[in-house]
């Protein structure tokens, strides 16, 4: 039996005020006590079906989030990025609408913007940088942005979303071709939301089928 | 310390008569013994960098092949997966041209066409089909499957090993103004290739920089 030790990592993003932010948490124990980092934690054999599993109780016990989409990003291992020793971080990225972090309320989740400069301990700068690179890579040709939207949303809003992650703005029409080829989205039915001085805009959610499983565009927006 | 087994797995795949083959190898030892499988083993904490550095080790010591490009392709675990109890495996492919296979010479490799119906111990069928769905998905959009062909190429070889993995014809003209757009190609200087009743072709490699970095197109093919 080699010794490696097997741990799980979480890149919990969420969007506040337009901007991507990443939940940090600070460590209860050594090695980095104190230190803000990513919430992660040994695997337990014990009771974990899986890595995903594990990220998911992991996610759950340090935050009291419940991740509504929770997807494997990469696995970053060698003798170096722990001081205990050799060791794997099967690492998660978890896209959470912010309102479900305000209401967890856990008092020691800070929310901070990716496009800040990062210092954290482990290698957990690289890991939020590929779980941040993954997400907007993915923003051009998937419904990843949609879980980071509430339950119910309309266009407009959807678009924010997208466009905040891609950081340029998209064509309106375009745009709404792109949503519709991927057949995801379902108006509710009598509900439209006031948009300000605009005529009040549909509502829509994620058909069931697609609010853990991504849907792909052929061709990018 | 939590006990796991941490391996590493190798998806070798090439392309020989134009089919996709993956690369398997009878165990040496239980559980499984004389059962064919991916190349895998432990991670070997003393000696390996990371876990692609182990998948590098174990892919050369039990076939003797240098893979030219070798990528992480995702992380399975859980308690079923492998009698000896609760394991990792970090699973890696490798894209080996034919040729190299070939001069290996490894008596105890075996191809066989990802296609046929494949029975294979632990999850590594699962593991081969997530491999060959990722290599298929990115050879829309990327110079992945320049990693198949020889170190030179024509442009009519390149384009029917983009078709042997995409499963379709692809139109000449717009295949070669991705190629461009990619500019990842170099025209050997006076090197051509006699073929058959056509004109001789123009041969390529790949330029230095791309030749362990994927190229990507912004627009799939």
């Amino acid at each position: 039996m080699n010794q490696v030790i097997c741990t799980v990592d979480v890149v919990l993003l969420t969007l506040k005020d337009e901007t991507l932010k990443v939940a940090l948490l600070k460590r209860e124990r050594e090695p980095f006590k104190g230190v803000a980092a990513l919430p992660g934690g040994y695997i337990h054999p014990n009771e974990d079906m899986d890595a995903q599993d594990a990220a998911l109780r992991v996610l759950n016990a340090k935050t009291g989030i419940e991740a509504p989409y929770l997807e494997q990003l990469a696995t970053f291992s060698g003798p170096a990025r722990d001081p205990r020793g050799w060791s794997v971080s099967i690492a998660y990225y978890a896209l959470v609408p912010y309102h479900i972090i305000e209401k967890a309320g856990h008092p020691d989740v800070k929310l901070v913007s990716v496009d800040r400069p990062l210092v954290l301990p482990f290698d957990h700068k690289a890991i939020v940088e590929t779980a941040v690179a993954r997400l907007r890579g993915k923003s051009q040709y998937s419904s990843l942005p949609c879980y980071l939207a509430g339950d119910t949303f309309t266009l407009p809003q959807l678009q924010r979303i997208y466009e905040s992650l891609m950081g340029e703005p998209l064509n309106k029409v375009s745009f709404r071709r792109k949503m519709t080829e991927m057949d995801m989205l379902k108006p509710i039915e009598g509900q439209m939301e006031a948009a300000g001085a605009h005529r009040p805009a549909q509502l829509y959610r994620l058909k069931p089928e697609f609010r853990h499983q991504l849907q792909l565009l052929a061709r990018g927006l």
